[in-house]
C-alpha cells in the first residue's frame, strides 16, 4: 500500500464529464489499495471568468480580494470531484487550502508555502477516505486567503506529498511525460522513463514547460518522487527522482530550447570594478529578469557586456540600457531579438568535460555560429540565430544518441 | 456614530453594475460617520448555476460537499464588493463565514449559528474599514464549511449585529418595507413605519415573505433593531423593534394570508385519551408540518378532528390519515385544498378581546363563512374558502382602519 498524491490541472477537470473521468482514475488507484490525496485546479476557463468579473468592477483590484475571488475556482472543483467520487461509491472529503492548514506568507497572488499540517489529511486517509485538496491556495498567519500564483497547484501537490511523506507525487497533465526534446521540433524525440530533479529543473528553466520550476525545486528539496503522466492516456509517464547510481555513463537527458530570448549588448564601457552592477542594477530594479551574462574585457581599458532577457522585456530593457550607456560613457548599445537558446541537459555532464566540446563540434559541423555560451554543472546553453533552432536541436539530438533507448 | 450591519440579497448584487451601486450606498453610510458591516448573498443565478453543476455529477450530492460548493457563491460577491468599495476610495476587507468565526452546528445545508467572534471585525471597524462578510455560511467546530439554508444571509446579518452589539441591522430587499397587507390584493395597503418582532413573526409565519422567520426570531431574542428597506429606492423602510410603550390603543399591524394551505378532516373517531397523538403522530413522523388544529367532541362518544398542512403535503398526509382512520375505526376522511388562511396580527390584541369578535362580525357581514379559527396572543387566524381571499383581506383592512395613517 502506497500513499500517493495526485494533481489534476484545469484542462483535466475542465468539465463535469472530465471530473467524472478523473474520479474513475482516482478510484482505480484507491481500489488498488493505495491511500490517495488529490489536488485539483480550477476548471479551465473559470479563473478567466472570475478575472473578467473583477475587471468589470475596477481596473486595479486589490491582490488580497483577488485571492478571495480566485480561490473559489478550486473550491468548486474539490466539491464536484468529491461528489463524483461518492457517486462511484468512494468515500471522499474535500478541503480548501486553509482547511488543511496550508500556511503561506502574505504575498497575495504569489505566496510561498511555509508549512502544511498533514494531521487532518492523515486521519481521513486512515479512515479509508480519498482526500481532495484545493490547489493553488493557502492562508497566511492571520487567516487571510492567499494564492500561489500560476502553476501553484503543482506546488501544492508536492508540498502536500512532502508533508505526508508520500511515496509518490503524480502530476497529471496533457502530455504523457518528459521528452528528450520537443517532439514538434525533433520527431525522433523519446519519452524519458526517469530523470533527476536537477535535470528537470534545467529543462524547465530552459523552456520545457511540463512542470513549474518551483514545484520541482520543492520536490528535490524534500526528495519527493515526482511523476509526470497523462490525464487522458494510460502510461507510466516520467519519474523524477534524486540522482541515480549509474550516472557515470555520460548521461544526457534532453535538449531544451527557448524562443523567448532577446540579447542586449553594451560596447566600449570604461572598465572599473562595479561596472557589472551599474549595468544590471537598473535592469533588476525594473523587475526584468536577466538570464545569460557574458563580459569580455577589451585591450583598451573598456569592456563589452552582453546579456539576455525575455523577449517581452526587450523594449523596456533597451531604454534602461541606453540611459546607463550615456551615464557610463559607453560606445554603443545593440539589441537582437532574432536569437534562441538551446541547452543540453544531463547529470552525466559533471564528470565528462568532453560533452561541451562535442556539442560545439556538432554545431560547427552544421555551420551554426554560437553567439553566447553559458554552462552550469549539468547544462550547457548556447545562444544561436533563431533560424538555426530546429537544425540545432536535431543535430544535438542525433549527436548525443538521444533517440536510442537507454541501456 | 452608529454601528450598522447591512444585508444585501442576491438580486441587489445580481450583476457587477448592481454591486457597484451597493458600494455607493455603503459609501454613503460610511461617509456619514457610521461603522458599517455588509453581509451579502451570492449573485442571483449563481447558486442555481452551481446546483446545476452538482446535478451533472450526481443526482444526490452529499450535503457536506454541497456546502463547500455553494459557499463559493457568497465568496465571489464579498471579493467583488470589496473591490468596488476600494474603487470608490473606501477601505474595505472581505471575510468568509469561517474567517470571522461564524460557528455553526454540523447540520449541513441548514446549520444554525452557535457563536460569532466579533473581535476581528471590530478591529477592522476601529481602523476605519468597511467589513464585508459572506452571508449564509459558517464553519462547524471541526472547520467544515456549513450553510444556513435559504434566506440564511438575513440570519448572518442579524447574528453579526447581535455579536457586535450593533445599533441597527438593515435588510435591503426588493420591497421598501413591511405593509399592512399585500398591496397586490388590497391597493390601499400602507407601509408601516414600525412594527414589533412578535408581529413581524406572526406576519411572516402567515405568509408575508419579506423576512426569514429565523432572522426575526434571532433579532427579537438579542433585541437587535431590524430595518427592512429597499435596495433600489430611497426611504426609511420599516423598523422592527421590541414592543412600544403605547400599545394600549388596540393596535392592529397588518393582515397576512396564505394560499398554501390544505385542510384534512377525520370524522367519527372513537374518542379516548391519546387520540390526538394517534392521529398527528404519523403525520409528524413523515416530516409534515401541521399548522392549525381543531377538535370537536361529538355526543356519540366520537370526535371530529381537523387540521391544516402545506398544500404540497396534502397527498402524502391524506394517505397517512386514511391508514390511521382504518386503524382507529373512524367513520370518514375528507380533504380540501380550496381554502386559504387569513390572519389579523397586532400586539394590541392582547388587551382587547373585542378584536376577534369584530373580525368575525366584519367577515359575517360579507357572508364569508369561517371554517376554522385559531388564536394566539397577537394573532387571530381564520380558514375560509379560497374564493373569499381578496374580499376577506380588503374587508378586514377597511374594518380595522389599516389604510389610515397611525396617530
Amino acid at each position: 500500500m502506497a500513499l500517493i498524491v495526485q494533481k489534476y490541472g484545469g484542462t483535466s477537470v475542465g468539465s463535469t464529464e472530465r471530473i467524472q473521468a478523473v474520479a474513475e482514475k482516482v478510484k482505480k488507484y484507491h481500489d488498488a489499495g493505495n491511500q490517495v490525496v488529490v489536488v485539483v485546479s480550477a476548471m479551465s476557463g473559470e479563473t478567466n471568468r472570475l478575472i473578467a468579473l473583477a475587471e468589470e468592477i475596477t481596473p486595479r483590484p486589490s491582490a488580497r480580494e483577488m485571492d478571495v475571488l480566485l480561490s473559489t475556482g478550486e473550491q468548486v472543483t474539490i466539491a464536484l470531484l468529491s461528489m463524483a467520487l461518492h457517486h462511484l461509491g468512494v468515500d471522499a472529503r474535500s478541503y480548501t487550502g486553509g482547511q488543511v492548514h496550508i500556511r503561506t506568507d502574505s504575498a497575495h497572488s504569489k505566496a510561498r508555502i511555509l508549512d502544511i499540517d498533514g494531521e487532518r489529511v492523515k486521519a481521513d486517509l486512515e479512515a479509508g477516505r480519498v482526500v481532495v485538496v484545493a490547489g493553488f491556495q493557502g492562508t497566511d498567519e492571520n487567516g487571510n486567503i492567499t494564492t500561489l500564483g500560476r502553476g501553484g497547484s503543482d506546488t501544492t501537490a508536492v508540498a502536500m506529498a512532502a508533508a505526508l511523506n508520500a511515496d509518490e507525487c503524480q502530476i497529471f497533465t496533457d502530455v504523457d511525460g518528459v521528452y528528450t526534446t520537443d517532439p514538434r521540433v525533433e520527431p525522433k524525440a523519446r519519452k524519458l522513463d526517469r530523470i533527476t530533479f536537477e535535470e528537470m529543473l534545467e529543462l524547465a528553466s530552459s523552456g520545457s514547460k511540463v512542470l513549474q520550476i518551483r514545484s520541482v525545486e520543492f520536490a528535490g528539496k524534500y526528495n519527493v518522487p515526482l511523476r509526470v503522466l497523462s490525464s487522458f492516456e494510460e502510461g507510466e509517464g516520467t519519474l523524477i527522482t534524486l540522482e541515480e547510481e549509474d550516472v557515470e555513463k555520460a548521461k544526457i537527458s534532453g535538449i531544451a530550447f527557448s524562443r523567448d530570448e532577446a540579447k542586449l549588448t553594451i560596447r566600449g564601457v570604461p572598465d572599473h570594478p562595479g561596472v557589472a552592477y551599474q549595468i544590471l542594477g537598473p535592469i533588476g530594479e525594473a523587475n526584468i529578469e536577466v538570464d545569460m551574462i557574458v563580459q569580455n574585457i577589451g585591450k583598451d581599458g573598456t569592456t563589452d557586456f552582453t546579456f539576455t532577457v525575455h523577449r517581452n522585456d526587450l523594449a523596456n530593457a533597451l531604454d534602461i540600457l541606453r540611459r546607463t550607456a550615456d551615464e557610463l560613457g559607453a560606445r554603443e548599445v545593440e539589441a537582437d531579438d532574432r536569437i534562441v537558446k538551446i541547452a543540453l541537459v544531463g547529470v552525466g555532464m559533471r564528470s565528462h568535460a568532453a560533452i561541451a566540446s562535442n556539442m560545439f563540434k556538432a554545431l560547427a559541423k552544421e555551420q551554426i555560429n554560437i553567439q553566447m555560451i553559458s554552462t552550469s554543472e549539468i547544462k550547457v546553453s548556447v545562444i544561436v540565430d533563431e533560424k538555426y533552432l530546429e537544425l540545432g536541436v536535431r543535430t544535438l539530438h542525433e549527436a548525443f544518441g538521444l533517440d536510442k533507448i537507454e541501456a
